[in-house]
């Protein structure tokens, strides 16, 4: 199908201006938008850069102005057709008068989603799919949250080359550089909470917040991700830095369990149990419940385990640093798998060097998604 | 200091010339030559293609005819002044009037080097360390070899991103796709030997053969590099496919083993122990006496473990794959670290996706090497 060089590089900017907000907008998806006039000039561009903020779409709008009058208007995001704190997109879209919307991948809520449908009644040419997989893949926390209904999920582990997360004797600081533990304070700025097995918490008693990134929302306060602890039998110390105020935190513990003491000093939630740990299934619903888009789970080998044999895992960020250990646990601990023919699958979505290391993300492979169907113009 | 781009430029076709012969030289370097005219116009080039074949500088001259007067040669390693199965490259060099000779590394070879020191003699213009590590990094095998009087090794292990090279069940074909399997067996392709250990023997029963790729020396006869199988026991079954006639074999056994059985059948070795295993460093000095240049370490654990612990493995070649398994055997065995502070540190070479899988290089830390010494010119 014949793509329109233009638009292609309109879309490009378009992604381009969403990920600029990765990470700032949760719950709602990083949008980018860019409108081109009738002649196919630039004539405006925006994103959505926190929620409650304009959407995309309005910014975009607002700075073509008059020049959006029978242009075209390439977004990452089908356009909403709700009024949440801000007005239906497809309105303004409407009202100003774009002739075309092309737009990368559909709206999967069942809310804010049927904008298409809506635009293409009101008589504007409507396409569907361009740059689908990259608009995906900047999206990819939301977009698998509300296909989903659950939270992403990325589990991030460092290890040696010969895959051993700690040596023989324990001792796991520092397996990778400084590089890639800075990096890692990247990821867990970017998400909205980061989970921990009371196992880690005993073990090394980390702090898991985001240190030395300054990273802000648009009311300059720091990006403080919910600390969550998955602890069955709530053997979380009184003092945990987890405890500490350097940013909110949830204990998950088992239903059954005298979580008594923890109670009185931070905010505890209660879950059913799964095969002897906790339903992870509900861990991630209480999450979600509270606007959580995306986790990041750090460690140890059996809350890994449990989460990947549970197909809870939507990416894995590895940091492997070229050293050889030679003894000493592996990252990942049981995760149901007896077998070769039954690994769990990935693909390998980007290798980067970090410092000396390197980062190896690999994400679950694509759910088909059609490339470019066209949404057909219906009358009402 | 100011380099001559067009010094670089030919010494980086230098560089991609000795290259081309990579695996098929051995005992001997590769080497690659350019040869730049009194007008810094390229006249000659040349390679050394195999062992008792013409030498790099030698082709490259024989090219440039009378055009090498009072020109510029430019060659990966130090030109040797030695008389071999071929008269020495100096000499040739001199009475080519060639001006000015820069070459990227020095020849560490008892016999062959001292090349730079004749030539300055002559009146030649010498210098040394032009593009140096990356020609080391081309000659990696031959100078390790000549270095430290024993052959070059290459580790290579396939495993899963959570490092396991094989499942709780045993089952460990295929970890990585085709494409991965193919290249182990362009690595295999241009070494000297291949090594594993009769564990993996007994186990998998591999054929250790070059399969698939169609490589072969200037007789055009197949490469087909020695099977090494350290046994110290005397375990591998008469009926191996190790003992087939596809390519020669060495069963490397205990001095104080009865391997009356095998020896009727095959090339057998009797070796020192060392902590219950054979004495690798005797291993690989038996191998240099065969002139091996170049060994692959294909498993299992325990061979892999001896040989790091012994700090006799230069580089390792990864093959990891997108999957999880969370339980299984690691690729690498007891390398004797007990604490992380004491892991052996390598240094990421190149990364590269084969299909689905990733590549991973990972080589010793460069010893440390002058950059850019010039070799005074030095009066008799």
């Amino acid at each position: 199908m014949f793509v329109d060089p233009a638009q292609e590089r309109a879309m490009r900017r378009a992604l381009a201006l969403a990920a600029r907000a990765r990470g700032e907008t949760s719950p709602n998806p990083v949008v980018g938008c860019v409108v081109l006039d009738a002649a196919g000039q630039v004539a405006g561009e925006g994103y959505h850069a926190y929620a409650g903020g304009p959407h995309a779409e309005v910014v975009a709008l607002r700075e073509a102005a008059g020049r959006a009058e029978g242009g075209t208007l390439l977004v990452t995001l089908e356009p909403c057709d709700h009024q949440g704190r801000t007005g239906p997109c497809t309105e303004a879209v409407i009202e100003a008068g774009v002739r075309r919307v092309v737009y990368a991948v559909a709206d999967p809520h069942p809310v804010a989603g049927g904008g298409a449908r809506r635009l293409a009644e009101a008589g504007v040419e409507v396409e569907e799919g361009l740059l689908a997989a990259e608009a995906e893949r900047v999206n990819a926390e939301w977009l698998t949250c509300t296909r989903l209904g659950r939270p992403h999920v990325t589990w991030k582990f460092a290890a040696t080359l010969d895959g051993r997360s700690a040596a023989a004797d324990g001792s796991s600081q520092w397996i990778t550089g400084p590089e890639a533990r800075h990096d890692v304070h990247e990821l867990r700025a970017r998400c909205d909470a980061i989970v921990a097995g009371s196992g880690t918490v005993l073990a090394d008693d980390p702090r898991l917040t985001v240190r030395g990134v300054h990273r802000h929302d648009h009311r300059l306060t720091p990006r403080r991700p919910l600390r969550v602890v998955a602890d069955t039998r709530a053997r979380t110390p009184l003092t945990s830095r987890v405890l500490d105020d350097e940013a909110p935190t949830l204990i998950a513990v088992a239903e059954d369990t005298d979580a008594t003491a923890l109670e009185g000093r931070v905010a505890v939630v209660r879950l059913p149990r799964d095969d002897g740990g906790l339903d992870l299934t509900a861990l991630l619903a209480e999450l979600r419940e509270r606007q959580i888009v995306s986790v990041l789970l750090e460690g140890g080998p059996t809350l890994a385990g449990s989460f990947v044999a549970a197909g809870l895992v939507d990416r894995v960020v590895a940091y492997l640093a070229p050293r050889l250990l030679g003894a000493g646990p592996a990252a990942l601990g049981d995760a149901g798998v007896a077998t070769l023919a039954a690994a769990h699958h990935l693909e390998i979505d980007d290798v980067t060097r970090i410092g000396t290391d390197l980062r190896i993300t690999a994400v679950r492979p694509a759910v088909e998604t059609p490339t470019r169907p066209v949404a057909a113009r219906r009358e009402t």
